[in-house]
C-alpha cells in the first residue's frame, strides 16, 4: 500500500496502524480518511493478521480536524474537490462526511480493534475508535467531542456509536459541553476500560492483542465480532437465535471446534487451521456488518 | 404562559422549571403534566434558553401522582374527565398517560436539559427525569420506580428509556422491587452521574448549564441531540453516516462553524450567530425526534 | 414434571431451579435444555410463583456444555438426533441451538429471574444467566465467554443479550479473549450486580426475591418486565407511551391499584389479589415477549 500519513505494520499476528502526521498532532485529512479506509480493508482481507491495534505517533494519538484551511474548513462541503473513491460518494444526496468514510470501514472488521490512545484523541480522534472494540488510554490521553464549540455535530457515525458505548447521558453531557477531559474522566465514563503509564500503553494492547491471537479461532472470532455489533441494532433475541443457530453449523462443518475441544481437553494451546480467506464473506452465514444502504442481507 | 403548578424563569441563557405545589411535595397532576408540556414547548421556541434545569420546590423533588383522590387514583381512565389538548387525545385507542403527555416534550427539546433532583423523586418523579440528559442529585434525594407497589406499570415512555439509561439489569431491579432508595444508590446505577451537598444542587446544574450555553452553538447542540437520542432507535450506524452527513453540510452553510474555527484559531470564546429560530424545526435535516406515530420521516 | 437433570421446587412465592448434574459441573446438555425450557414455562403458569431463582449444585453453576462426546461436540449438528419438542425445530433452515432453546424462555417469563452463580459459569453457563433479570455472585464465581478458544460462536441469543447487559466494548473483549474471569471482574464489568460470600448466595438471592413477592403485584411487575425487556427493541419511546397507556387502562380495571394504593395512605403491605392466571397471555396488553418469528403482534 502506497501511504503517506499512516504508518502500517504486520507482526505476528497483529496490524499496528498509526496515524502519522506528527508535527500536526496527527491532524485529520481527507488523505488520512482514504487511507484509513484502505489499511481496514487491507487488514481484514490478510489471513497474517488476527488483531488490530491502532495508535498514533508522537505526543498525540489525534487533534482533530485540520484546521489548516481555517475558518473554512467546515464549509463548502457540496463544492469541495474530493479524492476519487469512497470520499467522492453521496449519501441520500449528499456528500458523505470523510469520518464516517474513515470509521465505517473498522465497525465492518472480522477482526478485533484496539485503540492505544496516546495524548489528545479530539473531535474525530474522539470518535473514530467508538466502532473499535477496546480502547485503552496512556496517562497523557486527553478526550474532547467538541463539536459543539466550533459549530458543527458529532460524525464518524458517532450519533450512533457513543450513546452504545457510553450510555446516552454520559454521551449527551460530552456532546453538549464539547468539555476536554482527561483520561480519568475517561474511564469513570466508560469510554476506555483501562488506564496506563504512557510507557505501559502499546505493551498493555499487544498483551490484549496477544492473548486474543494465541487462543481463539480467527473464524470463530470474526463471526463473533460481527454478530454482537450488528445484533446492537436488531430488535428481538430471536434475530440472535436465527443467526447463531446458523453460525454454529457452519463452524461445525469447519475444522476448528473439533480442534478446539481436542485441545481443552488435553489441556494444550488450539492449532486452528480455519482461516477467514477460506470462508465467504459473510463468515459463518453472519452478514457483513454495518451492510451499506440499499444493501440485501444475506438473510 | 398562565402556569399554577410551575414556576418558569429564563435568564441568562437558561430557563429553570420548578414544580411548584410544595405543600404536597410536588405531587403531579394532570394541570401540572400539561403545563410541563407547554414549558417545554417554551423552552424549545424562545432562542433566549439555551439550556434547561428541571428542579422541585421546597423539601422535594415531586413525590409521584398526587394520591388526593384515593384508591380510585389509578382506576376509571376511560372515563375520568380530562383537560383540552394532548390529554384529551388517545393512542391506539386508549387514553394517553399523562406521565407520557408530560415527558415526550423534554425528550423532543432541540436543547440540553439537566434534572437537579432534591429530595423525593418517586414514581413519575424518578420517570419524568429519565429523557433529560444529566441527572445531578441532592444527597437527600430518593428515588423509587415505586409502580409495582401500587399495582401499576412504569409510565412516561420509562419502558423505553429506564433500559438505555441504567442497563436493563439495574432497570429490572429497580421496577421488579419498587424499592426506594437513595442518592449513593442512584450513581453507583448510573441513574445520577454526581450526588452533591444539598445547597450546591443549583450551582452545580447552573455551572453545568454555563458550560454549554457559553462554548457551544445553539444550532449544533439542537441537531446533535436529536441525533443522539434518535440513534439510539436506528439498527445501523449507516443512519447515523447519512443523518450526520446532510447535517455537516447544512451547518456548513450557517455561520457557526466559520465562527468556531476562528475563536479556536484565535484561543478566544466563540460568539455564536445562528439561532434555532432561524432554522427549520428539523435543525440541520434531523427530524425531529421522537417523531409521533404516523409522522413521515423528513430523511 | 419430571426432571432427571434439574431440581425444580415452589416455597413461599419463590421457585428455585437447580442445575443438577453436580458429578459433572452441572455441564450442559440436550436433555438439560429441554428441561430449562420445560420449568421456565411450567414457572411461568404457577401463581404460586412470583419469583424464580437459578443456581447450581455443588461446587459448580454450569461449566458449559458437556464434553463427553470428544472433538465432535461442537460438529454434525445437521444430523444429530434430537429430542421431540423444540429441539427438534428448525429456524430458516438450520437446526435451533440448544442454548437459545434453554435460554429464550426465561426471556418470556413473566416474573423477575434471579441467577445466583456459584463456582464456574462457563459457556453455556455464563450465557444462559444473561436474560435473566438480576445476577449475583458468589465469591467462588468465575465467568468465562470462551466460544472462540474452542472454535464456536456465543449462542443462547447472547449476541443479543450481552451488549446490551454488559455494554458492546466489555463484551467484545470477553468474547474476543474468551477469557476465563472471576467475579471481580465480573462486578466491575456489571455482568453481576453484587458478590458476595460463597455462604451468603442463597440467602442474598432469596432477600431480594422476597422484597418482591412481598411487596409488589404479581400482575404488574409481569407486565413491567415484559414491557423494559420489549422495549429494548423497539425504535422510539412512543412505542412505549402506546404501550403504557394501554397496560395503565387494563390494569385500572383489575383490583391491584385500589388496593395499592388503599395500602399506601394506610401505610401497610398490600395484598394482591390479582393473578397472572387471571389475565391474558398478554398481561395487561403487552404482547410476550420476545415474539418468535413469524409471530403477528397485539399491538
Amino acid at each position: 500500500m502506497n501511504l503517506t500519513e499512516l504508518r502500517y505494520a504486520v507482526a505476528d499476528g497483529v496490524a499496528t496502524v498509526t496515524l502519522h502526521r506528527p508535527d500536526r498532532l496527527n491532524a485529520f485529512t481527507l488523505t488520512m480518511a482514504d487511507e484509513l479506509a484502505r489499511v481496514a480493508a487491507a487488514a481484514d482481507a490478510d489471513d497474517a493478521v488476527r488483531v488490530v491495534v491502532v495508535t498514533g505517533s508522537g505526543r498525540a494519538f489525534c487533534a482533530g480536524a485540520d484546521l489548516a484551511g481555517g475558518p473554512d474548513t467546515f464549509g463548502d462541503r457540496r463544492t469541495r474537490v474530493r479524492p476519487p473513491g469512497p470520499l467522492s460518494e453521496e449519501i441520500a444526496g449528499f456528500p458523505r462526511d470523510a469520518g464516517g468514510v474513515a470509521s465505517l470501514p473498522f465497525a465492518a472488521l472480522r477482526k478485533p480493534v484496539i485503540a492505544a490512545v496516546n495524548g489528545p484523541a479530539v473531535g474525530i480522534g474522539a470518535t473514530m475508535i467508538l466502532p473499535m472494540d477496546v480502547r485503552i488510554a496512556a496517562e497523557s490521553a486527553r478526550f474532547g467531542y467538541v463539536f459543539g464549540r466550533v459549530g458543527i455535530v458529532p460524525e464518524a457515525a458517532s450519533s450512533w456509536f457513543l450513546p452504545r458505548v457510553v450510555g446516552i447521558s454520559q454521551a449527551m453531557e460530552w456532546v453538549a459541553t464539547g468539555r476536554v477531559f482527561d483520561a480519568a474522566e475517561a474511564l469513570r465514563g466508560r469510554l476506555v476500560s483501562r488506564v496506563v503509564p504512557d510507557d505501559e500503553l502499546l505493551p498493555t494492547a499487544y498483551a490484549l492483542a496477544r492473548e486474543i491471537a494465541d487462543n481463539t479461532s480467527a473464524v470463530a472470532v470474526g463471526a463473533a465480532r460481527q454478530l454482537l455489533w450488528s445484533m446492537l441494532g436488531a430488535p428481538s433475541p430471536w434475530d440472535a437465535h436465527r443467526a447463531e443457530s446458523r453460525a454454529l453449523v457452519e463452524l461445525g462443518e469447519g475444522p476448528d471446534p473439533a480442534e478446539g475441544v481436542a485441545a481443552f481437553l488435553e489441556k494444550r494451546r488450539p492449532r486452528f487451521a480455519h482461516r477467514l480467506g477460506d470462508v465467504a464473506d459473510d463468515v459463518a452465514g453472519v452478514p457483513r456488518w454495518p451492510l451499506p444502504p440499499g444493501s440485501v442481507t444475506a438473510g
